[in-house]
Parts: C-alpha cells; sequence; structure tokens
C-alpha cells in the first residue's frame, strides 16, 4: 500500500469520491491519477507524468487534448451565449444550426433531432419516444426492447437495462421486458464446424424466433452499435445488420442505430452504418459529436419515424419531454465545430490512411501467443488475451490479466482500457505515425512482462 | 397562421427539431423565438427583440446570460484541459476540487460526490444506488421509490416515473413499483375547515399508512424537492418535513433532498433543506451549480449513506456506473467558479435583500380578482390564475390562460412560464430593482389583457 500525504491530490480524490468503473483496489493501491492538462494525444498528471491516451478519454475526445479550433469554438460562444434551452419554442440559433447540420451529415434525406446530455440519455429518451409512439398508434403493448449480450448503451436505469453486461445484475437490472439477443462475435460464440455465416444465420434465427416466441406486437424496438464498443470491440459477424434488418421490417420493429461510439469517424465512415452498409430508421450520437469538449446527444430520426413522431405529438398539442440543457448553445457550437474537424479538416482523412498501418501494427503484437484474437475497423481495436490459443481458454479470472495489462501500460506511459480479457486501443484520430510506435513499443513490453508474470 | 420564408430560422428550427415542453400550436401560430446572445437578465432574438427573462433560463442562469467570471472560468479551463472522464481511477483535478468543495458547501459533516450531465441522471442515478445499496445489504426487496404528485424529478424513464405529473401516461409511465404521495399543497388541497397543521398531519398519517400497507421492507428511498418547482413553485405546508422525517427515519427509509431548483440560492439560503430546516440522507443538484453554463448534475451522499454505498462497492471492488462526461474538467471549473459567483459575490445576498420586494410586488399584482393565489420563496414565485377566487375555481383548460398570459409577457418582452393555471416567475439572482419593476409592469399588463379577455 502506498503512502499518501493527507492533503495530496491523491488523498482528497479518495475522501470526497465515489469512483464509478473504477477497480477500488487498485485505487488503493496505486492512488489516483489526478490529470491537470493535456497536448494533442497526451494527457499530464498533477506529478508532472505524461500519458499517450490511446482511449481517446472515453473513445470521445477524438480531436486530442488541446484541439485550438475547438478551443476557439467553445470560447467564442461563451462569450456569446453561455446558456439557454429548448422548451417553449425558444432555443439558440447555434441549436437551429446544429438540427440542420446533423440531418445533412445524417443518412437520412429528412428527419428530426433531439438533443440530450448524454449516449445513456439519447437511448433512454429513444425507448420513450417508441412507448410514446406505439401508445399513440394504438400499440401501448408494444413495449419490450430488443438489444444484444455485450451491447453497451449506458447507465440509466433503462439503458443498462439494455447494456448487456452481467454487472448491471448488482442493481437489479435489467428491468422486466428488456430482452438481450446473442452477441455476433464468431470467434468466440462460433459453434464446433460453423462457418462465419452460419452463425450469422442463426442468430437472425434466434432472432425471429424470440420475436415470435414474444408476440411481434409486443416488441417496441430493437437497438445496436454497428460495432460494440464497451462489450470489446466487436464487429458484427459477416453480414449481421443484412440478416436482422429485412426481419425487423417483417414484423415492423424499428431498427435503432445506437451510433454513440461508431459515429463520426470511428470506424472510418461518418456512420458506422454506412461501414456495414444498413440503413436504421434512427440513430443515437454522443460522444465524437463534440470531441468530448461538451456533454451531449442526439436522437436522429430518419423520415418514416420523424413524421409518425410528429403527428402524434401534434395530435396531443406537445411531446412532453425535454433536458434542461437539451440543445445548450456551447455545446451546439462545439459541435458543429467539432463535425467540421472530423469531416473536413483531416481527421476522418487520417483515420482512413492509417488504419491499415494501425491493424498490421497490432497483428504483429497478436502473433504472442497469448493473443487470442485481434478484432476491429478503422480507430477502434481489441487484442483478446488468452491463456491458450488453440483453445481459446481465457486466463484466471482472479489474476486480473487485462487490469494487469493496463496498469503495466500506464506506468509506462501508455493509456490503454482493459474490457473483460481484452485489451481496447481506440486512440485519437489526431495520432501520428511516431505515436503509433509509441503505442505498439508500450503495449508490446505491457504484454511482455504481465504474459511472463501469468502464463 | 404567420408567413414565414422558407430559409427563415424559424422555418428551419421547424424543420429539424422533434420540439420538447413545447405548445406545438402557439409554435405553429407564433414562431419559434431565436436567440442569438444575452445581456444580464435580458436574451436577444434573431429579430433584435429584447425579453427579459424571469424563468432564469429553466431555473438555471441565476448569473444572467453573460456573467464576466463565469464566461472566464470556461475559457481559461477550456484552453488547460477541455475534456476528461472520471473512470477507472483517473480525474482531473478541477473534478477532485469540486467534490470537495460540493461536501464544504453541504449540509453535511462528511460526504461522498458523484458526478452526472443533469438532474434526471442524478435522480436516476441515486435510484439505481439506493436499488445497489439494498441490494449488497441483503434486502433486494427494497426497491419501491416514494414521491409525491406534483413532484418534478426528471424526464429519464426512471425519473420520469418518480414525477408525479399526468402527461407522463403518454409513455406508460410512471413504471411500477414508482409510488406518488399526497401533494403539500395545503391551499389547493386543504379540505373544508382543516387548518394547515391538520392538512400536514393528513399527508404524514397517508406517508406512514403507505409504507405500512406496502411494506417497509419494499421501499428504498423517499425524495422530494423542498419547494415542489416545476410542479408549479408549491412550497412545503407548515411542519410537512418535521412530520415526514421522523416516521421515514423509523422505518429505515432514505429521505433524499431534490435541490435541483432550490440548492444553491434559489430559496434565500444554500439550500432549501436548510430553509425549511430539515436533514436529508442525500442530496441531487443540478442547474444552478453551474449557472446553466454547464450540462452538469451530482449526488452528494450524506455521511452514512457515503460509508454505506462505499462499503457496498469495495465488496465487490468495483461500482459499476458513471457517464462519459462525468466529472468533466470545463463542467467542474465552471462549478467551483459559480458556487463561489453565489455564494461570495452578492448574489445570494442579492436575493435575500430583494425577495421581500418581489413577494411585496407580487402580492400586489396578486390582489386581482383572477389571481387565486400567490406562493413561493426567495426567488421563485407563482401566481395561480383562477375563475373565482372565493371557490377557487380554475378556467376551463380549453381557454389556455396560464399559455396566454406567457405569450402576452412574451410579446411585451417578458419570460415567464405557464405552469398548469399558474405563472412562474423565478429570476436570475443579479435582478436589480428597476429590472424587477420592469418584471412587474409587464406582468401585470399581460394579466390584464387576457383576463379581459377570458373573465
Amino acid at each position: 500500500m502506498r503512502e499518501t500525504a493527507a492533503n495530496s491530490w491523491e488523498a482528497k480524490a479518495e475522501e470526497f469520491s465515489l469512483y464509478g468503473f473504477t477497480d477500488l483496489p487498485s485505487v488503493h493501491e496505486r492512488g489516483t491519477v489526478v490529470l491537470t492538462h493535456g497536448e494533442g494525444p497526451y494527457i499530464f498528471d498533477t506529478h508532472g507524468r505524461r500519458y499517450l491516451d490511446a482511449n481517446s478519454g472515453l473513445w470521445n475526445m477524438v480531436a486530442g487534448f488541446d484541439h485550438p479550433g475547438l478551443i476557439e469554438a467553445a470560447q467564442k460562444q461563451y462569450a456569446r451565449f453561455p446558456g439557454y434551452h429548448a422548451f417553449f419554442g425558444r432555443m439558440s440559433d447555434q441549436t437551429v444550426l446544429l438540427s440542420e447540420k446533423l440531418v445533412e451529415v445524417s443518412p437520412f434525406e429528412r428527419g428530426r433531432v433531439f438533443y440530450t446530455n448524454s449516449g445513456s440519455e439519447a437511448n433512454d429518451t429513444m425507448v420513450k419516444i417508441l412507448w410514446f409512439l406505439h401508445g399513440a398508434e394504438g400499440k401501448p403493448q408494444r413495449r419490450k426492447i430488443l438489444t444484444r449480450w455485450n451491447g453497451y448503451h449506458g447507465v440509466t436505469a433503462v439503458s443498462a437495462s439494455m447494456t448487456g453486461k452481467p454487472y448491471n445484475s448488482v442493481f437489479g437490472l435489467p428491468l422486466p421486458g428488456f430482452i438481450h439477443l446473442g452477441c455476433p462475435h464468431y470467434w468466440r460464440f462460433g459453434q464446433a464446424g460453423e462457418t462465419e455465416e452460419q452463425f450469422t444465420a442463426r442468430l437472425a434465427a434466434e432472432l425471429e424466433a424470440t420475436i415470435i416466441k414474444e408476440g411481434p406486437d409486443t416488441i417496441a424496438g430493437f437497438f445496436a452499435e454497428p460495432v460494440m464498443g464497451a462489450g470489446g470491440v466487436i464487429p458484427p459477424s459477416k453480414g449481421y445488420f443484412q440478416a436482422v434488418a429485412p426481419i425487423l421490417k417483417k414484423y415492423g420493429i424499428p431498427l435503432i442505430a445506437d451510433e454513440v461510439i461508431c459515429g463520426f469517424g470511428r470506424t472510418g465512415n461518418t456512420w458506422g452504418s454506412q461501414t456495414y452498409d444498413f440503413m436504421p430508421d434512427a440513430i443515437i450520437s454522443s460522444k465524437n459529436m463534440t470531441a468530448g469538449f461538451f456533454p451531449m446527444g442526439a436522437v436522429i430520426l430518419g423520415p418514416e419515424l420523424a413524421d409518425r413522431v410528429q403527428a402524434a405529438s401534434e395530435a396531443i398539442e406537445e411531446f412532453p419531454h425535454g433536458f434542461t440543457a437539451s440543445g445548450h448553445p456551447v455545446g451546439c457550437a462545439i459541435a458543429l465545430k467539432a463535425i467540421d474537424v472530423v469531416m473536413n479538416e483531416g481527421l476522418a482523412d487520417n483515420v482512413n490512411r492509417l488504419s491499415p498501418r494501425l491493424e498490421a501494427g497490432l497483428a504483429e503484437i497478436a502473433k504472442n501467443p497469448n493473443i487470442g484474437e485481434l478484432r476491429g475497423v478503422g480507430f477502434m481495436w481489441a487484442l483478446e488475451a488468452v491463456k491458450d490459443k488453440a483453445t481459446k481458454t481465457p486466463f484466471d479470472g482472479s489474476l486480473s490479466v487485462s487490469e494487469r495489462i493496463a496498469n503495466t501500460c500506464t506506468d509506462l506511459g501508455l493509456i490503454c482500457r482493459p474490457l473483460g480479457q481484452s485489451i481496447v486501443l481506440c486512440p485519437p484520430f489526431i495520432l501520428t505515425e511516431p505515436q503509433m510506435d509509441e503505442m505498439f513499443e508500450k503495449l508490446e513490453a505491457a504484454l511482455k512482462k504481465v504474459f511472463a508474470e501469468v502464463a
């Protein structure tokens, strides 16, 4: 156990914080990393230590930690109009401009935007929109929500219920009516002798069987991340969305793409649904939308849902929902700039230019006998640790292999994220080749050290 | 119906927005008010029209719309460290400082802070914390949440379930297990011949009867705003919290003060629970905490809950909950400044100095025969319109009296909020005497005009 001065940053952090998503034994042993500032993809702590953040903050700081154009956009809007809401038929000019822009860059010809402060609130809002819509259309029993195991959709009680992670049992979640389908991870869940195409067909059949068993008229919608993010970077199995989309259409079940992580460039296109070639009925956006500079989420309804939800709202003269900071002028001004920075100032290009180099470098590292799988796309990748590569046997959970790798990386000045037994790499879009090499070197050194200890 | 150029701000706003909490017929008839900037308590629209915002945005812009100290705090932190999270044992220095400050200014001797992006998320988080805690302590059946009719706690599916408003039925809410007790509004709900003390005793008896009927061991917590805000500014009846607190204590039910509106000065003290002299087990904060300059909420756990929740987290090595922007460094830097501005730079003093003048001016207006009640405290007041003052008979709902008053005020350059049949006045804390007089004059003119039309 480390020594900590009573008035140190670390002691204060522990005294006054309820930590979330934090391995508490690690904090007690290693101390909290208290951060002061950033430079490009690097962050600095109170001891002056520098870390390359290959986690982009939480997927979101895609333009790094000191992007001058984004800082200027934020500063200018604070000087101009530092806060307002979007209730009662009033909203800021920035809000109007961003809604127009979001529909323009969406895959939809037309659409309507609703703002929230997070991806959690956007998914929770989308569930409320579906419940509202089905009720207004005379089908109030259409309330069940379909998602997938390992899908991550947030932490409000409802969005946590959508999230297919075992840890939610400590809250007594999921709530009733939230149904988790199979995870489209062929390497881990494909059966002996099953081809990837057969695996996809099996998941599609499971979807249809579930719809029939539950009753098509009890289901409100199906939510999916194009690539599962916090589930451990899981791209869909081959043909997955092409197989499930027609089944959903057949039963009139809206397909919602949760693009909180994939949206705005992470997979190499503006939307993950473009990368995997399917057309959702609505999009959930957050994170990259403001490059992490402001808490903001959005529901973008495609033309059909926009028309139906608007009609349902007109019928009762009001859609009775909204957050105080929905459409905050500063968030909207930042998002307008962030979308421009990602799409038009070289960040998306950099992802496309360097993602083959990123994949190749990680493939080299994945030759390690204790790496079972390298998976990903664009600038989101995971290396899964295994005790035995041939049998895909994981390490004993008590060894906390991925936490040890991440902690060793931190000691070397590299931030990456342990997820299950995987290590996730999702660097900022501004990453340069030398910074990528630094990431490879530190990661490889950490893997070597930890696998020597546990293997 | 107004004429609108296809490319006008108003047309764009309607084309791309799903409006929340907005009377849609009013928008279609009058057009959206698209706002560009602010000065002190005034806001300006794209046509150069100026409005005195007696709604403080949404209760939250308490320092007005161009406070130089807050703008500077935001701009400086954007230049220093424009974004980070608080997961994995890392957080920004601003986050550490704010948690220390929040516990310091709280009514608690010790405590722990958890950040969210809104009051909705903070209430939703508090429910999850209670479910987690009771589960960890071997009482997983303690899940029911007690709130009150007209209480407002947010719009996530769970915080909307806590909210005691009839409009939530369009979403099929509340979810099961959310129980709404009587609203402590003596003027409206007191029975013939019942004194205010008897009314309070009746509500306390209802609480205890409900606890017994439901089973004390099925109840997770009781949430209450010290003064109901969006319910229509309803201060508690005399002795209310002194009557309910011991009953909750007797059955081991935590008392959570939702201070989203009351907190940081609105009632004349730092906390509404101080104004009404009770000690909660935890506080929900948002809005004024950043003076509306940033989306942020917080759960502040008092000593007992902090210790119990921390113990439950240590037992499973992690509290598996958190939002991407929880503890955002810019939000924390702004909140540190906003708390200082409100408490130490004359804003709280101004509320205390001018609230008697505000009350007196509104009392004068309330002599109008169509104002049934003036109620409020500090800088939060409501005037309730009635058709008949003696019998407290409301106007016919189809007359939309409060919407007409609010729209007439808007035409006169004053923003106030219609809530049920009430008009809510909750001006920014920087309001001057001449600005208060402007508010009185415009409000009185609007009331005169509308009551002449409908009475």
